[in-house]
């Protein structure tokens, strides 16, 4: 990107996204997916590295009109809170409390927007991927943990925090009727059955060294057929985007796809689910950038409300 | 009613608001729940006779500025279908394919909004009841049948249809492990679990014959619990209403809470969930009559946009 880098910096307005992630940040001076000026990422340790990383990293960037920052949480999202912007409790240690929005807000004096890494990558996948022209979408991760956010009549989901779509309970595949599911809080729910860690908890290893004809994949296509099944009564998304770093097992779509046809039984007659279950569960047009860029996108966003 | 009838009449505008159940009609003539100029409720049976019924009740009421139906479903609600305001399947017989919209389109000459049911509740709920000044909601009703509407971001929830949140899969409770579930779509989906039906089936007498410290109470109000904490960490309503007529049964609520802080865990540090549980988990304010206030809310949305 060096020589693109030095052409495109006169041509504002450049953004700042950043993804932070449970397990890496994701930081990326940008005007759109076609339009990256640096990109650079780095594994999430204790609050005071990982943020000192990102801020050094944008200032070394500078300037940009605004900033956009998709967090893991829970975190506070509600702009009247005192603790607006801080994490809750976190599975992660260390971060419980941790003030993600203040630290750059102190940082660089440009408006900042803060979302869940979910919302922001399903805010990305809706302005530039996968759910554009939609009315109503949502994005599933599955990776370290299990994370869900969505557009609802073209806003992200808010409400009492944000939505926490991993710790879903779904039914039990009867094979599985022995494992305790590994999440710390609720055992078994969808985040402690069908994570990446929970993978690898189950058989032994990571899900990347398990073959693609192994039934630990027809058990996980289940898992996240009932979860996605829920997910479509619940909030009817014009399209379910499924991206994460357990979803690159692309032979896990078509699993997905006939499980969920076969939930709903045709209760739902809807061409796009009996007919185009290609067209409608899908993964992340913008691939791993989804949380980035939509990160991206909510600065250009929090910059326009003013 | 009668008096304040003919003193009211004369104070337009008037809404004309149709509850289109699975089990019952309820027609209204109104401008809010406080000035209610008329209203009348009879038995859902063949299309041709309630429809009708619905009429001839709305020509006796006339003038009215506009009318909002909410109907039972799945109804095809996409303004650009052919099929616009038709029911699609139903588990009511004859009811399938039925033109709710443009029968009433064709018998006045009003603006007309048609939603479903629940999502009508909803609405009422949130104009003038327990989701007044709220971002968002969610409406459950449990009754004859599951259904579940929802405002997000100040709007109802559509996307590809709306929501079916009656047909989620929750685990099941390990004492009920010989009950099929009686949804003939999904046999033990939410409402072939939960229903009132469904609570028939399982103890042999209907529900409002059941003791309240019967068995049957804790197990119901587990399931729906599962159902709250899957819609809450789905779409973090403000306020979760549980309306229909399983849950006239108010010694379900204290169950029901104390089982979805349970399922939550502290997950959600939210004090309206750990603490004010019995602020966020309610009863309609607007009783059974949430349904058809609702209708009646939708028409004057209809009316004001025009």
């Amino acid at each position: 990107m060096g020589k693109d880098q030095t052409m495109n910096r006169n041509k504002p307005p450049w953004y700042a996204g950043l993804e932070a992630g449970g397990t890496k940040f994701v930081c990326m001076v940008a005007a759109g997916p076609d339009n990256v000026l640096v990109q650079t990422s780095f594994p999430t340790t204790h609050p005071e590295e990982t943020l000192g990383k990102a801020i050094a990293f944008f200032k070394e960037h500078r300037p940009f009109a605004g900033m956009g920052i998709g967090t893991f949480g829970p975190c506070d999202l509600n702009p009247a809170s005192p603790t607006y912007g801080h994490l809750f409790t976190s599975i992660k240690p260390g971060w419980k409390d941790a003030d993600i929005l203040g630290t750059f807000r102190q940082a660089f004096d440009v408006p900042t927007g803060i979302d869940t890494d979910v919302n922001a990558a399903a805010l990305g996948e809706f302005t530039w991927g996968a759910g554009q022209g939609l009315e109503s979408i949502l994005y599933l991760t599955v990776g370290t943990g299990i994370g869900g956010g969505g557009i609802v009549n073209g806003r992200m989901i808010h409400g009492l925090m944000h939505p926490e779509m991993g710790h879903i309970r779904v039914p039990r595949i009867s094979e599985d009727g022995s494992f305790a599911g590994i999440c710390p809080y609720h055992g078994d729910c969808l985040q402690g059955l069908a994570s990446g860690p929970a993978i690898q908890a189950r058989w032994g290893k990571p899900a990347d060294e398990i073959p693609a004809d192994h039934p630990a994949w027809q058990m996980e296509a289940s898992y996240l057929a009932l979860a996605v099944n829920n997910y479509v009564c619940t909030l009817s998304p014009n399209r379910v985007i499924l991206g994460g770093g357990v979803m690159h097992q692309k032979h896990l779509f078509p699993l997905i796809r006939a499980q969920v046809k076969k939930l709903l039984n045709g209760y739902i007659p809807w061409p796009m689910i009996l007919e185009k279950t290609a067209d409608y569960i899908v993964p992340p047009a913008l691939g791993d950038q989804a949380g980035v860029l939509g990160a991206i996108a909510l600065a250009m966003q929090t910059v326009e409300a003013g």
